[in-house]
């Protein structure tokens, strides 16, 4: 299975996404800080992992702080919440994680230091396992929307390596394929920074899942000649009306799956939606640098000087969502009332 | 003005369209094979531009075969546009070249095989200055239908270096420009082969027409967010119920722009009209090379042995397209009508 982080000895290690497909690095992250900007630089992305990416900063905040007393160390946790918080605005589960592991040294506040940071650290590992736990799931709950022998058409990677380690959207095609379905994924290259082409595809030809890559501009002609059957993606976040913000080009494939008839699926775990924010308008969508447009592997694609636009995500309206596979099962529409329903329930 | 191609002394030389941004080298054609390879191998590319290179082509041809008659000279010149025509199966102005050269060659047989060698190079110079004129009409045509302060999105290069050097959609907003609006042009990057970033960015900025360059997959997105007033492209090939065919991702522009309610315009010669081809199920889509798609300078961008889809084009029905821009003037549907009124015009 691949593994898109590992913690042992207090040292939490991700799978070096900027490398991949090339080399298979893990990068050692000691402190709080370290994992902020393994966020930020994208060694790790992913809307679940960077949610138990953020569980992991708190922890390795709150040994960094090296706090006398709890109250000390539950001051210092807010400042190293910060720094997590402050790397990318888009993904709710980042401040999901961040929220959790805050609640949990809050629980436990009135014990010894070095206790808290055992909890914490219990915690955070809890955060990586319930997310696995959760995308199976998420996959039972999907796969069986998948036909035999169907084409689907995913986008970014919401694969093993953008979560704890199965995955959402690609834990629904792994799911069909462990039910014996025969599938072939199309797989957007996602420009810019190719999360299709160098880590779902990746990810795929380890598993053996038959795949064809594409440029994210070939989805719709491959729609209308009839080639793919459904559309799946991940969420980076949800809003209470099922808006959904996901990868830049999510929106399109959804406009054009509802031009050509097919279903469009998201799937994502419970942590990714955002009952505070209304509609996806709410949403802040991360501007990310020029040169991710502009250079590859420091290779210029572009003249000197060109003006760039480099949003990272954009929002799908709850209108172009057939379902979405959560780990509390498929939600339909209406889903401002089907999500608020389903956030009720406590998951079993 | 930018010059895609020249010809000096019977030799036809290409700016070198795969180096640039980073490079301006011309590539000299001394024969018939040579163009042909310079059109397969994309050093130029663009539908216009192709149709213009081929009629040099023949050109070549005619002078490599050195014909002691004019009937081994025709005979000859058959395999020449045998060896043009097999370059590249989609744009209709390759065809059309080759046939209007053919034709030339047909009214001068009673001729001297040097009178028909200088013939056909005049009417391939011909070719190439009756593009220019009728990229300028084209721009007349569609200038009035770009507002002033109005962003402009377009895909793929369909400027100067993909004609004989003014530009179709290109020359849209060179027109508007040179009428005093101010424009901002949106520009696929246009994977795989970067026509966008690499020659679209490249001729604006040289102008110093205003730019952003974005990924094909943000231009929904910008749509969405009422960023775009139009959608303007170039052409391929156009069937006569209007079906375009062009650079693969237009359908999807096509798609968003209809779902946002904004005008989508087509900008093409007449040349690149084939009614010959009743809808657009039956133009040829060309397949690439993988490595378009799976490398860039070299650098793989993604595993090794992965399947790839690279269709080089895609078919617009007709009903996306709210007008075509042509050097007989704006056409509107129904263009099954429309286009064969205006192909019994003669030209002013």
């Amino acid at each position: 299975m691949i593994k898109p982080l590992d913690y042992r000895d207090g040292v939490l290690y991700f799978l070096d996404q900027r490398r991949l497909p090339q080399e298979e690095t893990y990068v050692p992250c000691r402190t709080d800080q370290e994992v902020a900007e393994a966020i930020r630089s994208m060694i790790v992305r992913g809307a679940p992992a960077i949610g138990i990416a953020a569980a992991f900063g708190m922890v390795l905040g709150a040994r960094r702080l090296a706090a006398r007393t709890s109250g000390e160390l539950l001051a210092g946790l807010e400042g190293v919440a910060a720094t997590l918080t402050a790397t990318r605005p888009t993904a709710r589960n980042l401040f999901w994680g961040v929220e959790r592991m805050r609640a949990c040294a809050l629980r436990c506040r009135d014990r010894a230091v070095e206790d808290i940071c055992r909890e914490l650290e219990a915690e955070a590992l809890r955060v990586w396992e319930e997310d696995i736990a959760g995308n199976r799931k998420i996959g039972q709950a999907g796969q069986k929307f998948l036909g035999d022998g169907s084409a689907v058409l995913t986008h970014c990677n919401a694969g093993a390596l953008a979560t704890g380690g199965y995955g959402t959207a690609i834990g629904v095609v792994r799911a069909a394929v462990e039910a014996g379905k025969k599938l072939v994924v199309y797989v957007d290259e996602t420009r810019p920074f190719l999360q299709g082409s160098r880590l779902t595809a990746w990810e795929l030809l380890k598993d053996g899942i038959p795949l064809r890559l594409i440029t994210d501009s070939m989805a719709g002609h491959l729609m209308k000649r009839g080639v793919i059957q459904a559309v799946i993606v991940g969420a980076d976040r949800i809003a209470a009306n099922g808006d959904v913000a996901n990868k830049i080009g999510t929106y399109m494939l959804a406009v054009l799956a509802k031009e050509n008839g097919l279903p469009f699926y998201v799937a994502a775990p419970f942590s990714t939606i955002d009952l505070s924010v209304s509609s996806g308008e709410e949403i802040p969508i991360e501007e990310r640098p020029a040169r991710e447009v502009t250079h590859l592997a420091g290779e210029a694609l572009a003249p000197e000087g060109v003006e760039v636009c480099n949003p990272a995500f954009d929002v799908t309206p709850a209108a172009y969502v057939t379902a979405m596979f959560t780990d509390r099962g498929a939600i339909f529409p209406p889903f401002a009332e089907n999500l608020a329903r389903a956030a009720g329930e406590k998951v079993d």
